[in-house]
């Protein structure tokens, strides 16, 4: 059993819970952190690693087996392609990018480098998504006719959670876990894009992007995807989120409850518990433990079934058609 | 109280339901009932009325206050201009028609008789709309941002239940519903309309038809809404139908469950129990009994609060132009 | 059409809901309120209603048909005494009484008087359970096996919306609801009675009464019911009541959720929209308007079926018998 | 890292199991399977480990650190009372035992022997049941008031599932994992039992045992829980089995659906599709997997929060008791 020496680059929430997820494994050491933040700091401390303003010094510091990007949505290029061209293996956090040159550009980089990789689109290892998966697979479901995916935050998220909210958009926060979704799990190609995209509220509040976005995409078979994607939920919704996804095939019809995991506290107010990761003894349990144990499964060159840098390139060209045709109104056709 | 003789076009679930309301009422008699076919005898029996071939022979016969027309879709306007003409007042069955040219010819003849009409959007009845149009009046919502609207059938719809489902599309089935809800409850203005539509498992079943539509509205302010009818649901789905409507407001967020009323039964299959409409003490109780009433208030001069001509023709331009950009695949503006 | 002239005693929540449906009757008038508070006076003035300071004054001063009592729980005896002695028509809110001696000699003065009379169990008008009955009665279940029924308030109710929830238990308040619905539903015998109660953070107040109290009946035939009520669940739950029931029979399973209407609100806080009752166009529609029909064609001889005094003396025997037990730790058994 | 030899005794649906999540440890093998039936020697050549007709032979050939006992409910004392002997440490299915007295008669045969012992009441794992526990261990609940826990199966899991639902009870097969999870989240001690049974439908299908039970448990705080676990719900019923679990405390309630976990499909019949324990890249995942580990842990001296034998016996004491409650008729005070 070799150890694998693991960075991670963005120590807000999303580093911070792969980094507690690898941590825990037998064969992973994480011993470094890039942040310029003080959580950076703070994050190194707790994990007994060393922390670095950025991702230049660390990757300087250290030869890695594995780094995670977990930066703002629109600053993965830099760390990613670093990487790359340092030999290290990467776990990209959603969405790979959020422009299509730097997207390839990460593709490139990747591939000129023979470094293994993957994009962290969490809900490929999510257990409500791997039954439907497997649906799929079984020809249970029949041929996909239509899809629809809602994946919204409440205001919170934009108000909040981020401190960059004003930089991305709710469909680039949001909309690369259901664009993946849907492509993973109806195999198909998208051809068209339409998507409506109303400014109102955040912008009135002094955050200056999309109140949401609805978007229809159209495959290469003629079935379709609706998508929605918003950051106005109001905080009495009981979920930072509110996600459903429903599939209709041509034998069988598959409705997802992403959000109301079935357990409601009604305490100072009504809430759902999440327990799609959680500590258990002290350990983490769940997807993020399962991501953690396939990126350093990937490492050591194990077979894995995990999202694909090609798939993130392809979820962003997709996005990013969401925006044109919000910005335009114009359909904008793909491929 | 004078008595009010009503007669009934078209002997369908709907004739049948509205002819059963509209008789308990004590003011009201149903003395006539046209449908070519054996149902039309059959329901005229039911109700002790004289059953008629069509429209022309019942209105030659009887000196009417008013007539349901309950007539297959696309089968509205003949027996609705011609009782204008004839000075009979209206209940049409949703839509007003399926065609643009058709509707306004409708309209046209009931504001040159003068006579009492009303359209059968039967939702604005549905007490869990109610409740939502009295919140959105009350300024709890705040500015309507956005609104998703999904209406459904199982196959039993085009496979079972209607004989002419090749004729029409689950757009036109199911959409005037919703569109009318959603134009009822915001108050907007549509602007543009983008629709996709798949057309496989119906047509080749034989049924020539959609299998269901995707569109999207933007309204003049550029608020949006988000509209899913198709026909391909499984049989196995509890309820015939599948309703859910959703607004994000400015200040709340309303989510209506429209086919889960809250009664489930585990028999020989799962299902719902529907009871917007129920028969108690051998009474008809609910949306359709006070469809009924109105109806009769309207024939009577009363002041009531229903849908309008005006809001028949505005629902059919709205569901002709779903049906436009679906075929020509590009963005149709509105007014 | 003669008119009846009906009285209210009681100007709480529910004696001005059945004033406001009675009153909207074509042949009802409400004529006289009594109620020692000021909103007595108040409900009588929006009325155009003679307002007295109790039921005595009242029934001495006008000849009527009937008698709304919605006194307090423990409060209906003397009224409904009194006015069946006048030879008044009744409809006594539930329970009939807290007490079996009063609920006998409240009986008794009915039938003495030969003047019809109704409890207000409300569910039996509500459609849920119109369509559950409906099954009972056309052999879908089968034998009735198993009832759970679960009734619960939040600390609202007594904490403030009751100024007397000292002087009941929720035992009184809400068990009469659901035993109605148990014994109307199942048509069965009870048999044996036990129960347990918890009293701590109410009395811990100053309301000195339960928490709340489960329940376990047997009937004759060796099925069950299962009840719990409470007046402890958190104000954030999304209604003021909490409402479940449930049937198993030999061939069918039946789930009623009574709370969850389907419309949920998510505005300062999480709200569920109810709407079994519900103002449309200036009209009460719904149970409450189907209650004060019935009691209008009661009054008037029509043939009705309605909750009769005899079954409201049954259910004051079991609740009865729950407080029993509860106070004992002891079975009790019925008849 | 030392290699765990573990055998397994019974192999149905959970031999199988636990079989499945033990082999997948990097420090475990699963070397041998007892059960008389066909079904040992498939299992034991899946796992490429021997078959053998009893525990038996089983422990006589085998130097195992571990043994599973998963025999049927009522079977479970002579593999573990003799493994405990031979100084194997355990991993017992629930209940610990069917008899209270063969409970104590397993647990001083591990405390004499003093091998590591766990009990797999598998809710302690479920990670909806971990969150509620977090919870309650935060102080967020308050005291706890009132319990209610409903387990039921559809007539699948006694007429067809299981070949030994005649020798056993509802109450037995189900309560277990309902009482653990009531004792385990509220800390408290049972004082009285109270129940009713119910035999009727599968008495009379052949299948000597109780439809069903209902049981009043009250803690020696004055707190109650309410259980209900039959075996007749009907086979449309989503999932095959039907599982809630409620907590009021008095600063909060929670509410945990347990069988409907998010995912619908409407196939040939409406299914839930379940996922606490999933297969992903040919892993099993979930909770199963998080047992297995729990279980080396254990073998391996490691620290894991596990159900101890004390707990099984607490447990078959408590059920043992509504028994005899439902057989008696009288209320039963424990300890």
């Amino acid at each position: 059993m070799t150890m694998l020496d693991i960075g991670v680059v963005g120590a807000g929430i999303r580093g911070r819970m792969f980094a507690g997820a690898l941590r825990q494994l037998p064969d992973v050491r994480v011993v470094a952190v890039a942040d310029p933040s003080p959580a950076g700091a703070d994050l190194a401390a707790e994990l007994g690693a060393t922390a670095y303003p950025s991702h230049r010094e660390l990757l300087a510091a250290h030869d890695l087996a594995g780094l995670v990007v977990a930066t703002p949505d629109f600053a993965h290029r830099d760390a990613t392609v670093d990487a790359a061209k340092a030999g290290v293996g990467l776990l990209v956090e959603k969405p790979l990018a959020t422009d299509v040159e730097e997207a390839r550009e990460i593709e490139a980089a990747i591939a000129a480098a023979g470094v293994p990789a993957m994009v962290a689109f969490e809900n490929r290892w999510n257990p409500r998504f791997v039954v439907v998966r497997q649906q799929v697979e079984s020809g249970a479901l029949g041929d996909v006719l239509f899809q629809c995916a809602h994946l919204n935050d409440t205001r919170y998220v934009p108000q909040e959670m981020l401190s960059w909210a004003g930089r991305t958009t709710p469909a680039w926060f949001l909309m690369p876990h259901t664009v993946d979704l849907a492509l993973w799990l109806s195999g198909r190609t998208p051809a068209t894009v339409y998507a409506t995209g109303l400014r109102r509220e955040l912008a009135g509040a002094g955050i200056d992007t999309y109140d949401g976005v609805h978007a229809l995409v159209t495959f290469d078979d003629g079935s379709t995807l609706a998508l929605q994607s918003h950051w106005v939920l109001p905080e009495s919704y009981p979920s930072v989120f509110d996600f459903r996804y429903e599939l209709v095939g041509a034998k069988a019809a598959v409705r997802v409850e992403g959000a109301d995991e079935g357990v409601q506290l009604a305490g100072p107010s009504l809430r759902w518990l999440h327990h799609a990761t959680v500590e258990r003894g002290g350990r983490v349990v769940g997807v993020a433990a399962e991501i953690a144990r396939d990126f350093a499964d990937l490492l050591n060159g194990r077979p894995v079934d995990v999202p694909t840098v090609a798939e993130g390139v392809r979820v962003t060209t997709v996005v990013a058609a969401i925006h044109e045709s919000a910005r335009t109104g114009q359909v904008v056709r793909l491929g």
